[in-house]
């Protein structure tokens, strides 16, 4: 079992504070998201904004693709992503078209997907699953529990990378103790607190303790 | 029945190519569209130019919303869109969410939705749906049918204001006869033509040719 990495995701609705927020805790994290809230308000710029000031870190561009994927991917890709996201209810061609503009295609899990679903991605040639416990969602009273646990375990059966999101805190990481997960992503875990540079090192000493 | 509108969907990959097919067409079609493509690329910035040029024209930012309904809409809205889109996939409180800060929400039909989550997005406000043949699944040989136009009528049944999309060209209109189509919406079948602004009069004769 690997160490879990820690991704930042900056859900900013515009590109200076995100940009002010990475700045505090780029070196720490391993993982750099342009969040969709920042993709569709400040569109390439941000993610050539993070690939020039990061050179050598990961960058997702979090577009949650729908359709057009080659062109999306592409984009992307110019714009110094190495990863990006599809919606779970994007077509599979649409899915293969992304899949050969990027290194890697994250497949973000929303709605009523099934295992069956999970299987044609695999065979797509997509390798990594995020499993999203929705922001509105949680806002409506829902939370992690053992079914979205047995999800992911599932998942990484299958043999996804399965990166985990949706409201996670220092604290909520060692719900996933024992399961071999590939990425924890936060976003006001680290941005929404008073000092983020010091809540990116305790989430990393978290997830070394438990995978270290 | 109504005369169904005719919108342009702007899925360029810069702005300014975007703006100069606007400015062929934009007074000849009835809803200008950011699309997905162009959200991803130029941000709210594209909306805000579309706003400044057509003060009077419906905008919808097609956002394809999955998540931060409330964040995403809000932003649109304050860039100057009256709609946006969410993605069928997203979660109903996101949908609730979104609803409050536009005018209207249309939800974008991917992948294995079902008339019990359409009734749902009725109960929770949404006053249109966008059929959608995938761009990807029509380059994979897929086109319409009568089983995509029984799935339009029904959605019509229901309630729903229905825009249809997807590979639409001046001679496809007329495989919609008779029904209550609420907006035809293209993009290439305007735009990748020699002469875009005949393509729109040409669109918007036959759709008065046949419902006026």
């Amino acid at each position: 079992m690997g160490i879990p990495n820690l991704q930042i995701a900056c859900d900013h609705s515009d590109l200076p504070s995100a940009l002010a927020d990475i700045s505090a805790v780029g070196d720490v994290v391993d993982i750099l998201e342009v969040g969709t809230i920042l993709m569709l308000q400040a569109g390439e710029e941000a993610v050539k904004c993070f690939r020039a000031l990061y050179p050598d870190k990961k960058i997702v561009a979090d577009t949650k693709c729908a359709d057009a994927g080659g062109t999306v991917a592409k984009n992307c890709a110019n714009a110094g992503a190495d990863w990006m996201t599809c919606i779970c209810s994007a077509t599979i061609p649409t899915m293969i078209a992304a899949v050969k503009e990027v290194e890697e295609i994250q497949v973000e899990l929303y709605g009523d997907w099934t295992y069956e679903h999970a299987q044609q991605w695999l065979d797509a040639g997509i390798s990594q699953a995020i499993y999203h416990q929705s922001r509105d969602a949680l806002l409506a009273g829902e939370t992690w529990g053992e079914k979205d646990l047995t999800r992911v375990k599932k998942l990484i059966d299958m043999g996804f990378n399965v990166s985990v999101t949706g409201g996670l805190n220092v604290e909520t990481v060692k719900l996933f103790a024992g399961i071999d997960v590939h990425t924890f992503i936060t976003g006001r875990g680290i941005t929404g607190v008073p000092d983020p540079k010091q809540a990116a090192l305790d989430f990393k000493a978290e997830i070394n303790r438990i995978w270290g």
